[in-house]
């Protein structure tokens, strides 16, 4: 076992006496800024989120600590959206959203479940009311105006993994050290009340020594042995006909480093499924681009489905991240290592996560032959004859305006799509939401991204995203303004809603929607002197390629949004052919 | 029993025999088709949402309807308070949303809480994946990855008092009929899916030939009988001393004629709880304002208190609506009518509802001596030595701006607040969310009141909002734009959330916003030549007075915006008389 994990083990261990015994020898502290040393502890510098008036006391101790900084959204949804895309970019540390009661909570909750399917950490802290108004059923505003105090908690329940209902001072601490932990181990969403009169009540700080740790349980060593033993007889039998197909949950559960050092001592060639874009970077000499089963470029197809083992790390086998279900895999030939077991072709070894066994099977495996060939991962222009920008030509263009350590947020849509078909420079990060989808939600996560970016040392925080999906949520670029962010931001303009134009009705009025005058917003939004922003259209090709090549463009000098102008027909080529599968195997189109 | 009560019944019965007869003598319909024929019925013409890929489908049927328009919402949160604003003032009708599976759902559930909480009648319907996907449980984009495909359904059961699960055409219209009766008759939010793969199969049309009620279930008589006598001996016990204090209910629960029918005839005064206000006409002789307990106007509060009977027609106890819980009238001075129930003093009286019981007792009381004098409720214009638009004179100038039917939104915030304290003319309606108060929430439902309003010739639309709200739902100005509404917005730009600076905070940075270019918004949200809208602002009492005075700004021949610049603590009298109380009954502020 290593060190690290029984560290963890230890800290457990000891935070489970402390809960027995409950020593009171350390300062006290009120339970509020219990919870903020927690979040410290834990790299947390943002919170986010919409003041109500059941969170306001614990928003008085927000605003006055010393390293936790409130970030006050537009509105709810987007404020999880902002603490998911913060949680995605800052992997080691979590995301927090705080609302008040009902309203509030009720708003983002679409934010968080879209962290749960996409195994994000974050905290949900909803200030609500007294416990003592909460045992009475008082008739307050924000209620059901049925006394069903507990139909929120019942919501949530359905979108977190764990929920701290605090509701008296003794075992407060307990309920904030148990959900940050699991938030933590099991990267998904966690809630947690605050009512109104415990938030200054004083409890002991003792715990607080303890540290909380991210670190997995350990793997069962017996049948972690047997599994390692099993796997290298596969590799030795496949004779370095092997091949890596890593996805997101590599990163979700912390095993970024493990993946890379076993992918470069082995050598065997590298595929990513398109939720784990950026897992490994692109530029790696082995890395061969996105496999996503029939929708994958033929050669990737081809070089995945003719390996005589796939080594798959972190897999998420959704619609979108496998080209519709299309994968051409045997599970003899598979292994797939998960964050709580391993699957050797056909037999499953549960609690043998992949953090821990990784970095042995890469102490056990040596350097390959690397005998099978890994097909060049590039961005080509295509040569066309219009001035028209298209995304056969678009998405190549702007991989050469992309530099390293650049944050790439793609929206649910076009955007994504055309982002999966061009590589990235060394430590770029890819942020998409393709399992979950929820239109908009670009927006806040592109707030949550720059912030982390900005703290963390990477480069330029970018959004690419349609017309459509920015009205739904475009107030966050209010924020954005306002906190001194400077992203640039890529309005795709074709006219409404085109993902769905290639999903059904292409000409239909439900899918059309009203015209902005993009380049006014953000002197609208907040920067009226333009002091902090500059907007731009560009029609053609050539406007295009002047503005990425201008510098002040792409220094991050000013917030920058560009408003391109597209045809509304036209698509990625994945996202059509995506598309056109969707429609064979599934009765959406069963009346046209 | 009443000939309407009895018509229902006979069709409630008619159609569980439908149900287990299955006739199939009339023209097939399509299950989508079928959906649209019964709202059609329920005089519904506009349905709000957002397409998404599940329910793409449906939306081809819902362009194509004759009578059911499609407004397409910038989100989904804007279109649920779209669908609450549209039945609060058609009320005769239901309000519609539209929504696709998980994400779409999600974003819409505090729109739908709402409308349960504030008991209004809304229909959700959510595109979902197709049965066979459903049942394989197969891991598509919007779905939480877990294969829990009835997480949504088990959240939408806490915010919805009835579920239509449709999983075959044999009970898809019996699903159908069940939730929109449970709709009208008990005013609430139902949900209803609809499967991609179900939309176009046909089923019989023999059902639609009977028509849906939003009849009440008829009182018991003798339960009713015994009820009559009991009022009648207060009635006359109380020698005249007797007021009619009437509430939000009467108006959800279709007894707004029968209220006025009964007030009129006895000639009692008659007062209204803050979610009541425009139930009974704001001009009528015997009218006397507002009571909310120790916020009501000093010579209300003495009014209503000291009436030896109060007559209580659908009231919501709740804190804002109360003046904080602060009534003081006796149980044994009181009858209370309810939707469902009566309680005559200390009694309750199951199964006695209000719509069927308020004419029997007009019928039963003649008119009173009128011996208890009502105090007027009128605007009074303060003086004022400052030319700064203050809360104290912003609202009874705009009392004179208001004309007969014109309908009045405001936002949960001073706006509401202010409103209550100026008297509307005659058949004007006043939206409001008092108890739900989700923040925001008044442009979405202006939008969908706004349609109303046009459709059952209405006067005016009207929003009162402040910056802070509007930030949360701006874009759906977009939509009153697109769709020629010609609403008139006033902004209340009083830099943040003033409503909170009364509760906590006062000068806490996190009740700042960021301050946007108001007048500039319009111009950006699609109108870019102001072809379609204006917009102003207004420093001082002299400039708002000038323009309210303005025939074109009045007229409705454009939409409006005006920014009021007002001071960051001004609040209206009834927020800062019920926030003091707030501030000392709990503890929010325990720590200041």
């Amino acid at each position: 076992m290593s060190i690290e994990t029984l560290q963890a083990e230890v800290n457990r261990l000891r935070l489970q006496l402390e809960t027995l015994q409950a020593k009171n020898a350390s300062e006290p502290i009120e339970i509020g800024n219990y919870l903020l040393a927690r979040l410290a502890q834990l790299k947390v510098t943002k919170m986010f989120g919409v003041p109500g008036d059941f969170n306001l006391s614990f928003l008085d101790l927000v605003e006055d600590h010393p390293t936790v900084d409130w970030v006050g959204n537009c509105n709810e949804l987007n404020s999880a959206y902002a603490a998911d895309g913060y949680a995605r970019v800052k992997e080691d540390s979590i995301g927090v959203v705080l609302t008040t009661f009902g309203v509030g909570e009720l708003s983002a909750i679409n934010g968080v479940a879209g962290a749960f399917s996409e195994i994000v950490p974050v905290l949900h802290v909803v200030g609500v009311p007294s416990t003592e108004q909460q045992s009475s059923k008082a008739l307050l505003h924000h209620t059901l105006g049925d006394g069903r105090y507990d139909a929120y908690i019942k919501a949530a329940e359905n979108f977190t993994i764990s929920q701290g209902i605090i509701t008296d001072k003794d075992t407060a601490a307990a309920h904030i050290d148990r959900v940050l932990a699991d938030c933590m181990t099991r990267a998904r969403p966690v809630y947690l009340t605050l009512p109104t009169n415990l938030v200054y009540e004083k409890i002991s700080s003792e715990r607080l020594k303890i540290p909380l740790s991210r670190a997995q349980p350990p793997n069962d060593p017996e049948v972690e042995a047997f599994v390692l033993d099993e796997v290298e007889k596969l590799v030795q039998g496949a004779e370095d006909s092997v091949i890596f197909l890593v996805d997101a949950c590599a990163i979700r559960h912390d095993a970024r480093q493990e993946v890379i050092e076993l992918v470069k001592k082995t050598g065997f060639p590298v595929y990513v499924a398109p939720m784990g874009k950026t897992v490994v970077p692109e530029n790696y000499e082995r890395y061969g681009g996105i496999y996503m089963g029939s929708v994958s470029h033929p050669d990737v197809k081809e070089k995945v489905e003719s390996a005589k083992l796939i080594l798959s790390i972190g897999s998420i086998k959704s619609d979108f991240n496998t080209g519709n279900f299309t994968y051409s895999i045997p599970t003899a030939r598979t292994v797939e290592f998960h964050s709580d077991h391993t699957k050797v072709q056909h037999g499953v070894f549960p609690a043998v996560g992949m953090k821990q066994i990784l970095p042995r099977l890469t102490a056990r495996l040596g350097p390959a032959a690397r005998k099978l060939e890994v097909p060049a991962f590039r961005a080509i222009l295509p040569t066309e004859n219009s001035d028209t920008i298209t995304h056969a030509w678009l998405w190549p263009r702007l991989s050469k305006f992309f530099q390293p350590k650049d944050v790439v947020v793609g929206e649910t849509g076009t955007s994504n799509f055309g982002l999966l078909e061009v590589p990235f420079p060394e430590g770029a990060v890819f942020v998409s939401q393709l399992l979950w989808g929820s239109i908009g939600w670009a927006v806040g996560s592109t707030l949550g991204a720059a912030f982390a970016a900005r703290e963390i040392g990477m480069n330029r925080t970018m959004l690419f995203i349609g017309d459509g999906s920015l009205q739904l949520t475009v107030q966050e670029l209010s924020v954005m303004l306002r906190h001194g962010l400077r992203p640039i931001v890529f309005v795709l303009n074709n006219a409404g809603y085109t993902i769905e134009r290639c999903i059904r009705g292409p000409n239909r009025k439900y899918n059309d929607i009203s015209n902005w005058n993009w380049t006014g917003l953000l002197s609208v939004l907040g920067d009226a002197e333009l002091a902090v922003s500059q907007s731009h259209t560009v029609h053609t090709k050539a406007e295009l390629s002047a503005l990425l090549d201008t510098p002040s463009f792409g220094d991050t000098s000013k917030m920058q949004l560009v408003e391109v102008m597209m045809q509304m027909h036209d698509a990625p080529r994945a996202l059509m052919f995506q598309t056109e599968m969707g429609a064979k195997s599934n009765p959406y189109n069963d009346a046209i």
